[in-house]
């Protein structure tokens, strides 16, 4: 595949994509337009086309889109076809949630292994993984080829581990912290900031009150 | 304040501007440049001045911005200057993970109640408030004046329950599915797609990674 430079909202969309084609392919459906994917995606046709073109397009004009060769074809874009060893660092309420969430591994992504600070919590096993203490973290990333660090932690603690992790050959990291990561740029971070979704979530209800105040006297 | 169409782009921007001036805030800084600002945050200075643009500008060109009224007038376009009262939908993990998070009620999010369909679960105490059965759902909004509602349920359920809230007084969905939900206009939606976060990560650390080889070898 050509590695040209594509948009990370481009980026952003495929994994929705991804989502509708597999629900399309379970229920059946073989084949669908750029307007059928439209109607459903509530995105527009021509948005769909433009997004699959960073791709090669994926189908023919006219005849629509093979549902299962471009379900597996953004799978493989999105590194689906390959597997990742995480770990992850705060074993607090939001740590064990996603510890427990068995779909992650379905997609690849394999719980290898759970940490924190707190020496109440080590040896309490999680999906039968125990938390492990900080400091066994370095020898344990690269003992067990881990690439991807999940950080369920406070947000000074999240500096600081983050620092240790730019030590060692972790590839990526899934931020929960609410703080913004300093990192080499060989180590990807993604933001999931629940406080800023929710902060948009209020400001649309805000505003959506007041056009109504507005609208209706 | 006039209600001039703002993009959700922007609208997404603004709780990370109002995190960084509530750092600033905090460290005792008391005006800022625009350019100070931008290096601070890494997005360019004529970006933040467009963006604070859509809401009037905010600050003198050349004096820079006052931190603690920018962090306040952003505060309050955020809604941040009401409170809101929500519910959790979903008692596993995730749902006892947000509900544990003491950080959403300084922002004057109220954490009132939590529902699961599980009667193992009934009177089980999360912060002092009991997981109540999901037949009371209903009545409770109305009882409690709820404007939020949390979804941290599985797919099909979540489906079903959103149909549910569309016939409450329920202004707001904060969505933890993997399901994009249909509901009234009236009622905002904020989705939490965990595993499309996920994928984009592992995207960007399989680019990455074809990236090095084909820039090294």
């Amino acid at each position: 595949m050509e590695h040209k430079e594509i948009s990370q909202a481009v980026i952003g969309r495929l994994p929705r994509y991804f989502r509708f084609l597999g629900e399309l392919k379970d229920e059946g459906v073989e084949r669908i337009s750029s307007q059928e994917l439209s109607d459903i995606m509530n995105v527009t046709a021509s948005q769909i086309r433009q997004d699959f073109n960073n791709f090669g397009g994926f189908g023919q004009q006219g005849y629509g889109y093979n549902v299962e060769y471009l379900y597996e074809e953004i799978g493989k874009i999105l590194g689906l076809d390959k597997t990742h060893n995480l770990i992850i660092i705060g074993a607090g309420n939001l740590g064990q949630a996603l510890a427990n969430y068995t779909n992650f591994e379905r997609r690849g992504f394999l719980f290898k292994g759970i940490f924190d600070c707190n020496p109440a919590l080590y040896g309490k096993k999680i999906r039968c993984i125990e938390v492990r203490p900080m400091e066994e973290m370095e020898t344990f990333i690269e003992d067990n080829e881990i690439d991807m660090a999940v950080l369920t932690l406070p947000k000074a603690s999240a500096v600081e581990v983050a620092g240790r992790l730019a030590a060692t050959g972790i590839r990526g990291i899934w931020n929960f912290a609410h703080v913004d990561l300093k990192v080499p740029e060989r180590i990807q971070v993604e933001n999931v900031h629940l406080s800023d979704s929710l902060m948009k979530l209020a400001y649309n209800i805000n505003r959506s009150e007041s056009d109504n105040f507005e609208g209706n006297f």
